[in-house]
């Protein structure tokens, strides 16, 4: 068998419905796999998800391969994010691990395997792509965030570092106090505290959540009305391509003008 | 009386607002017969609440007797799924109880009688039905926030078991904690105990938490703009019946345009 | 001077710009009145405050007269909600108090006087008005909501009675602890409480969070598409005023048609 | 060179991406210093850091002077509210600070550096000046909010002022505790305790959750609302200088049975 009829041949195979939905399933028995290890097994399960584990990643091995050779433009392979992602988790996969501090970094790896999932059902994919697509728009807003949240912490690092250096110790700490204050998580604690030295500090906390608030309001805004107006952009595109516009109307009556025009003259 | 006469009475005693009205006013009895079963009560009132309870036990039983008689098409009564709910609830009413254990039991279907005030009202079965109707266009957000869930859980497992098993003992527990991270219930406390560890994973919380809320955010947009559509949709359909279109007009131009080019020729 | 010259007289002070402030600023000083009787104040400030008090209910009783004598149709002055409140507010401010007892609801009476600020303001009137037209809208969400919550709040009351009493003693208290955990107020603790016996009660929990939130976004979702269609109407009632409709077109075409016809004959 | 010929060559200079960047670059040399204070640093580490600041205030007091002389119309500099702000950092960090409560303050004066990250970049100064635009419309529903917390804050310091004087001490305080309420933070433990004594007042605090809830959906709302509008007005605009209305189309058909009249006449 030469090379093309088997390029053709792993074509037919990689587009069947019945191959995409057996590689669904390993991914869900390689998910249980990583989930089961978290669990104390018996010693002859432990023998059997280190054959699951094993046959998986010969399995995803294979996969890949079939559907590497089965694509007629090598390059453009390469250039697909999701093929690369899977090219490196089954890689890293095949690296045989002794030390036992690599074993956990194994283990991890093994759970991106679940990722595949995205990269297999294509309705996942897209949905990743919208939401990554829809992150640049949305840069300004987390920039305007990410200055608030530095300035503040700067604030709070300088007033209140001898209050509490466990949540003021440094600008990177009070970073993190100041996000749990906006997931509202015992802020009131954070805010008695410095109240008994500073008894003004809670004009810092509330006008912090109301600052962090309505620049966090107006990312979901921004997102909705992107999503709005790309669902408006849709209609209209369809719309065009069915229906008359009033511009067409327009070209009409005015050759019917030129009609009349025409006969009076 | 033969078997025609008593079915059109019963349907039109079924379609009487009375008797609807009756009904919604015994399921409301019902409803504070469980409640009263919370409180601790005399002797003489807990034998009200049994009586109650065989009462409203037969009352559901006849009502459900005279719906059955008076739908016309037997078949298309089972397959509705109110009906089912409505006939297993009081089906498993009327099973004797002595045991304790079922005691329990018993009184926990009891409860589910309140839900037939939903198979009752109209207007709540339309919104329940939309709700429904709703969830699998949502199906791969879902199943997109169940992967996050399932590869956090699996990681955290693997970091943080030794930590704290309790919350991170095996894969479920895991994701229940993961759960209450979501909803930001002391997810502090979580951090800060695995932060002493792993003084970086701070990481995995922050981008756990952005994640979440990311394809939460996706999940509510996606639910906005489908009632949206909907009520355009609806708009569109009420409008077309009425008004005139772009379409109505291109074609009465191009009428009046052959009129015209016809007295020409 | 007679009593048609008074009302003409008391109506063009009511409708005076002046006046208006005037009352919002006597209405700001009642509430700084409030305010300042939290705090422990001197002898000489108290007895300020008090006169203070008596010129604040002479000043709204003067107030109220005027508006009551400026009114030509004194009974649709008392179909008035606001009339009715503000007239309510200030008679009930005149009983003369002795008792200890009752200080404390006179004082609670002076905090509404507060609420004429709405009364007062027409702004403020029509965004209380449109709240309230938005609730019926919202009745049957709302009854779906209180259907989950009580049914929850009786299985709750069932099942965990024996476990925290103080939590789910009976179905009320038992509701108000479903609220907290709505609020997602320390409801692992409640959980982690009960799970300790019911081991798989984190399903209660779980699906409790996921039916509410389900009818909190769809009322919510509900709010918004109710504001919409509104903002909508408003911009087509605006519209059709000024712009012809694709129907005026269609009538001119019709005549256009109609003339060539004629002459066509 | 004389004043004109320099004026030109700062305003090219004030213009240059180059320049631009350079200022962007040297105002995160600042936010970096501001940050790196907030950590314990050896002795020469600190030397760097005040030579650093020493540079950056020189640079900032270069860079608002080539800004001034650049502007040919001085008056209008002086009416920009970022200019002033600009103006107003710069000088301040030039004042010589020996007293060490000064200290804090002007380090404090130089976290608002970071701030002109938002004067400097356009897309940043567009995105504050639509918040603050947006801010007067929301006006009312916050003056509505405002009064919903006076008046609960008012009842709640009568009521519980002997329960706990810490939370509910004098009107600001409660205030400030109703705020705590509003974000859900441990609000059962406030709750409950005043439970207690007033056994009923869950009511309190359930209806000032339910009022502020409904205040603050009418105020997201509201902007939601606002920013559709524009979004629309926007496209609009967009629409009507290209395509043409309804309103021409009319014009055009009468035009056309002006013609055909007069050809009849």
């Amino acid at each position: 068998m030469n090379y093309v009829a088997l390029q053709n041949n792993f074509f037919r195979l990689k587009s069947n419905r019945a191959f995409e939905l057996f590689v669904i399933f390993i991914i869900i028995i390689s998910a249980l796999q990583i989930g089961a290890k978290t669990y104390d097994l018996p010693d002859n399960a432990i023998t059997f998800t280190e054959f699951l584990d094993v046959f998986i990643t010969l399995f995803f091995l294979v996969e890949i391969t079939i559907r590497f050779i089965a694509e007629p433009d090598k390059r453009r392979f390469l250039h697909n994010g999701w093929n690369l992602f899977d090219t490196l988790v089954v890689a890293i996969s095949l690296i045989p691990i002794d030390n036992s501090d690599m074993a956990l970094l194994a283990r991890l790896v093994r759970v991106f395997r679940v990722l595949r999932m995205i990269s297999v059902i294509p309705e996942l994919r897209i949905l990743i792509s919208s939401l990554i697509k829809a992150l640049p728009q949305l840069g300004y807003v987390m920039l305007l965030m990410f200055i608030i949240f530095y300035i503040y912490a700067a604030i709070g690092s300088f007033l209140f570092n001898q209050i509490n250096p466990q949540l003021w110790g440094n600008i990177a700490i009070a970073m993190l106090t100041l996000f749990r204050v906006m997931t509202f998580e015992d802020w009131t604690d954070v805010q008695y505290e410095t109240m008994e030295v500073y008894p003004l500090s809670w004009i810092f906390y509330l006008s912090f959540i109301f600052f962090t608030a309505f620049a966090f309001l107006n990312m979901v805004i921004g997102i909705v009305v992107n999503v709005m107006e790309e669902e408006h952009a849709k209609a209209k595109a369809l719309k065009h391509a069915n229906d008359p516009t009033i511009e067409d109307l327009q070209r009409e009556i005015r050759e019917l003008k030129q009609i009349i025009l025409e006969k009076k003259a």
